[in-house]
């Protein structure tokens, strides 16, 4: 019997080590495929490039050690997905892994993440998908806690399978994987981004501005969010689904409304 | 007391006659800024630009006719609102309205959807939000239904006020105003894109892809879904929220997960 065959990506680009590190808990259950963006695309959340084509290029042997072969391409993480999908791929990958993010998805964040989005994708294809962050936004974070952990949530995905159309949000604190106290199954904290704009003057006198931000957990108490795991050393799991109607919702507008 | 002020954008530029028509519906209720995007940025979902900087252009006065302050920026919707929010509007909006998007946003499309991301980013704000979409993609179509219906339910939310974080995603049918039977509050279809790339090879002998598909209803029969309402005369609007957890899942993975 062939090995399961699990598509990796991510959305801070083909040369992350982060993606290294998704590429590695990935060789312990199958063959890999990597589709990766070409440069990085932070915050580019669920974009599809439709107005423009895309281009793939192949990336040099053994970049991801023997036996990986691998793409860059020039579009966002949901691009590599659906070119991976249509294109590369002969059948359907038994797995898509998305990450391991270099900083936070968890709460309001899941929404911005292209990270997430990617794995959001693979759901909607029908295929386990997992997307991984770990709490730390340098370019060489010690990436062996987000190993350990990812290897085993994606055995028990490849066990018990997701339920159609839903993905998992993995988030892991940035601490020694002796300081982590286990894994959490959560919902979506409410939180916010408090942001304003850097305003600066270009050599020419044009303005710009740049985004600058702190978020801001709305419910530091409830113990069932993803917050408040990662801030008491468990790593979070936050299955998310693409169905974003609020139900409570529909029935008040039904009540209350004339039109 | 000063009128209403409402924040005005949309995800197809500053040009596009389906922003015109928004500024319509906008006019006639309270005080209107625009904040577009300079260029067409369709399929941008929830995207932010926080590794470049934006620029702000102030547009040509009247060019939404008189009293219309409009600015075009050089990211995406929700970075137009974002800025607005921070850099432009000296108080909160009452309301953001994002569109008249020049195609359908209904079922899965939500989650692709730039127009749909900057009313949830208003959202977020806590400012009531819609986003409005005619089923026509053309460059110039008949606005005049989704105008007449989109005041309506930009009145009824005045009144009513949405849920906290909740904004709407309201669809118009590309038909007469007399053949519309009504609007219908509904859940998100579930639907699919089915996609592929079409494979060309460019002067120079490069190989390149263009992304096309074709949305398919996975739920034709059910009568509460956008979809639905859309097949059958009624303009659709469906409260969307930004919270995606899968509570269904997370009872699953606590019952069945060993880790």
């Amino acid at each position: 019997m062939q090995r399961p065959l699990i598509l990796a990506t991510n959305d801070d680009g083909i040369r992350a080590k982060g993606l290294r590190a998704m590429v590695n808990i990935a060789k312990a259950v199958g063959r890999v495929l990597v589709v990766a963006p070409e440069k990085v695309h932070s915050g580019q959340s669920h974009a599809i490039t439709s107005t423009m084509p895309l281009r793939l290029r192949k990336v040099e042997e053994n970049y991801f050690g023997e036996d990986v072969e691998a793409y860059a391409c020039d579009g966002t993480p949901v691009d590599c997905v659906k070119l991976a999908m249509a294109h590369l791929l002969s059948g359907r990958p038994d797995m898509i892994l998305s990450g391991i993010n270099h900083g936070s998805n968890s709460s309001i964040s899941v929404v911005y993440s292209g990270t997430m989005a990617a794995a959001q994708e693979g759901s909607l294809y029908g295929i386990p998908s997992i997307g991984i962050s770990l709490l730390d936004w340098i370019d060489n974070p010690d990436f062996a806690p987000s190993i350990s952990i990812g290897k085993k949530i994606v055995l028990q995905v490849m066990q018990n399978g997701l339920r159609h159309e839903v993905c998992l949000n993995v988030n892991i604190p940035a601490i020694p994987l002796s300081e982590i106290k286990g894994v959490k199954i959560c919902r979506q904290a409410n939180g916010t981004w408090i942001e304003d704009y850097d305003r600066r003057v270009d050599p020419h006198g044009g303005e710009y501005f740049w985004l600058r931000g702190k978020f801001v957990n709305n419910e530091p108490e409830a113990q069932d969010t993803d917050e408040w795991a990662l801030s008491n050393g468990y790593a979070s799991i936050v299955p998310i689904q693409p169905d974003m109607t609020s139900y409570a919702e529909i029935d008040r507008l039904k009540l209350e409304w004339k039109i």
